[in-house]
């Protein structure tokens, strides 16, 4: 970390802010320009409250030179986590479809989906028990008997379950639910972060829309702070000034993550996009990029439910997507 | 709202489509061009599920063309919302400002801060207990401690105080608060919002800093749908691409909220701006800009805390900064 | 079109503005709710300033309901537009890579180069001889030299040739140059890309940092209004909120594009990254999303040249990721 | 400037970087960490090309700790530059609105509007000739014929006339323009600017709408070094994700600059809001925010023109602002 110092900060205010460096326990290098005296921190800079230093009276500007994250750092831990959900495994060179439903509308529907994506490639179900929804008028899922109905299709087809928590306070109802999805809107509610630090059950935890990837990391930095290393982090598309698609995909995500950290990551094109007739070209792509797994939306299309039946893939459109990812992984990982 | 057609659809795709919307109570305008076919949608359609429709196979884009939002709109309430607390008024032409210091850290610290501010013309307290931070390494607040040190304060002055609620498990802590304020990353939490809704105490919603006005507004109807129309909007800035500051205040959210809603709009320029010596330009221009109060972050100075103490504006730049906005405000509002 | 009246507007002043767009040839379509007035236009819209017609005071909104763009426009042009360069064809099915330096430096380095990647499968030539730089300090290119160095390697290796313009004073230099390439910070250099309408050389256009497909398109149309159709479409990166990369690539851009225009659309993955060790990944999720081609920054890396050499993939680099990228394509073209 | 050395480079991979650096005339300070190796550069990096040390292959990523502009730098340059406009002066503690339409249309207008901005307290008219529309089918001025109405406008008035230019080929049309305005969309215009940096005239540089506050100096910065000294910034608006304005207006920017450079700052918040109703709040917040002057859109409003009657604010809303602003000024450099 570096301190940039105020044109006109007397000496004695210099050293008062060294002081306090000291007192934290790091060491300094002091360089002083005639226009500019910079103090280099030196020492586990992860605890110094950034805010609070820029706000100083004569500290003019301070930059991170170190990542402020530490568990889950690939410095410090260079090998891959490896996620285990019931014996599947995630991250470290495996490669995974999670797909199903945006919600979980009745019984036949979810388990006729789950048959349907287990026999085009899919090893997990997703589906939508609790909905964030920006209006309260749209939707809000079937909450608690979601999960049922999700719970019913896993006992059918034997594909692990990911639905997404909305609230701490709805915990017990995740208690056989194998992976809990934490969505954008809720990556910074830190304090359901927290509670689901003090479980063991693998956290799927999605980038906000308007967050960067740092601020990713630290909040899977909370979970795993709270004892819980078992996280996937998932790439769902940002907010940009585009307008045609409802986010805009950041794959460069991918390669920067598997830098930055030793988590496996996966995409979501279906939420990024927006538009069911452009998730083949983010799916293929997706892949190529290097990502861990895809999380894809599909839907059955009962003839008579025109709306709800076209809201995401067909089957058989999903089988013709999984069939070329599965080609494309085979071109990425080849020596 | 508006739904365009893709090129190509057949005619029977279309009829079922405006079947399909007369449905749900709507009629509809068909306008077919040779290009390009249009639905235009008439009635209330603000439990139309955007998203839904616009991923329809034969539906191109979809354009709302009234606002989704509708216990919060000006439109169907013309008068000011004026929001009751104990006896001081928010909205409806008058002016407030909210000051303290961003966390309540000790007995002496926020009791001394109160009297300075309410002695500057100050009519609230604020003080954050509970503190949302990017790090789990940064201070998290003194929680139900630092409640109890901001009630002890209230009674000391009689300023009503605002703080910051993080999950609706804390709720029994904040019975005796007067505001209880929802900050920017919670402003999507819905879970929340609903709760939030049961009561009948003022909230002070802050704007997500990744979010439209729309959906500030959408947010604010989670509450009042729920049954508590006491509400205060809050702007605090944006994420732009300028890194010079925070945030970005956005301070044509007054107007333009001004248009759209009854709901009183104050502004916090110590969020947006992030660092105290351009707290006072940010805060002159938000009177100036119309809103109905301000929010400010305020801090003692005790010779010894040189990072604490400097944190914030001094008593004393806060009374030269309330002087002139009080001054201001005679401006904006004369004939 | 579609143009929502302000609440409270009078019957005469709709009766005007109605008026005021049948003398501009349109048809009109008069939606009365009791909160809200909407008037629907028919026919041409591509020439209504929506710019002026929002700025009226008994106007609220408006919203555009067809493209603004015409001759760049799939609907009005089904076929995919092939651009012939010498012969070279790109779009309609083909799939080009064009590689090169950032920056024409030398005879041998450009010339090495031009070898180099044509051994891998490059089948056309970048260099900047024109740099756009955001200092006034930062290298600004050879300028005319570096268009005769790179006119002496295409005449060695017979690859056409691509470099960026800046100036329209300076086009009589680019009368060899087979594409002239108009950078991201010119796309809206309006009197730039008139000058460039009037030539029938191929334009290459690069979609600004902070620019909409919209925009983006209707930059196009001012080129192909003045009569020049030979156009190529880049995408190169948006400016984001995310730090780790220079910008972030949006790759729906291309299904986007592909259903929008019938203009072939290329992919800039150097740039948009900004960091070498990431280009890969990008490259071949380019390829995956249906690009029509890629535009990529190779260097040789003499070993004196710490610096420059490392600026770009070096050419064995370029050949793993040549060889990967058609490898994907066939599984994105196979039936 | 700061180079974070990428984890696992060799000791020779080091030293040689460090040479280049002191081949460059910098002095170097090396930290080494367990996990990361910081090299700090000490003396003028101006010039360091942070592209091209950023793509190095050892470099993990840089920082920049001093401002890359020198000219416009306040720390080299503490006292306000006050640029003179024959006799009247902008900066250094003096306040200017600038006033006009959008559009030269007629000599009636122009003339009409510069008397009757001039008797409400303008002190410059502004008006566009060359105007710059993102569709080829917009109102593209009078280009050549607007100068003249312009210049003969400020015969009558005796207000210095201020207009913008889209081309350098275009500036023999300028000789008798007072301010030469380079607009949002050409501020990274590069070959322009130089041009500008040759002649001697007062120089308006707005901000790019995707533009940040250092791009905006060292655009400054190409036209100051080339030896044209008479700058005047203006912020006009930046692109967020925000749809109720056209873009939204960064008053921030006015403390940061004032901070950063001694040019003076104007606000021009009629294109960044982009709606007529809305300008007047945001024309107080930007005095009130400390801003040296304010550039105004302002229309004649002739019974029978609807359109373009309506596209701006009338002279008497422009006289009720400029008396608000000029009161509110009061209050901002009071003592």
């Amino acid at each position: 970390m570096v301190a940039v110092v105020k044109h006109g900060a007397s000496k004695q205010q210099v050293e008062g802010l060294i002081a306090w460096f000291h007192a934290r326990g790091l060491k300094t290098h002091l360089s002083e320009g005639e226009f500019q005296t910079i103090i280099g921190l030196i020492g586990d800079t992860t605890n110094v409250d950034i805010d609070l230093l820029e706000s100083l009276e004569i500290v003019e500007s301070v930059k991170r030179i170190t990542e402020p994250f530490k568990g889950v750092n690939r410095k410090f831990h260079p090998d891959d986590t490896v996620v285990n959900i019931g014996g599947l495994k995630i991250g470290g060179g495996s490669f995974h479809i999670i797909a199903g439903p945006c919600s979980v509308e009745s019984s036949e529907q979810i388990s006729s989906i789950a048959k349907s994506v287990k026999a085009s490639g899919a090893t997990l179900l997703r589906g939508g028990a609790f909905k964030p929804r920006t209006s309260p008028y749209d939707f809000q899922g079937l909450r608690a008997d979601g999960i049922d109905l999700l719970l019913e299709a896993k006992s059918m087809t034997g594909l692990p379950v990911v639905t997404e928590i909305m609230s701490a306070t709805h915990l017990p109802l995740f208690e056989n639910v194998d992976v809990i999805q934490v969505g954008a809107r809720n990556m910074q509610n830190f304090e359901l972060l927290k509670e689901l630090g003090h479980i063991n059950k693998p956290i799927l935890l999605k980038r906000g829309f308007m967050n960067t990837l740092t601020e990713l990391l630290m909040s899977a930095e909370y979970i795993m702070a709270e004892g819980n290393p078992n996280i996937i982090l998932c790439e769902r598309g940002i907010r940009t000034f585009e307008t045609y698609t409802r986010n805009t995909l950041d794959l460069s995500a991918v390669p920067v993550l598997r830098e930055l950290t030793h988590l496996p990551i996966i995409i979501d094109p279906s939420h990024a996009i927006g538009v069911s007739r452009f998730v083949k070209p983010m799916a293929l792509a997706a892949v190529a990029s290097g990502a861990d797994g895809l999380i894809i939306e599909v839907h059955n299309d009962p003839p008579n439910a025109l709306c709800d039946g076209a809201q995401s893939l067909t089957p058989e459109q999903f089988a013709d997507i999984a069939d070329r990812v599965l080609r494309i992984r085979e071109v990425v990982v080849s020596l």
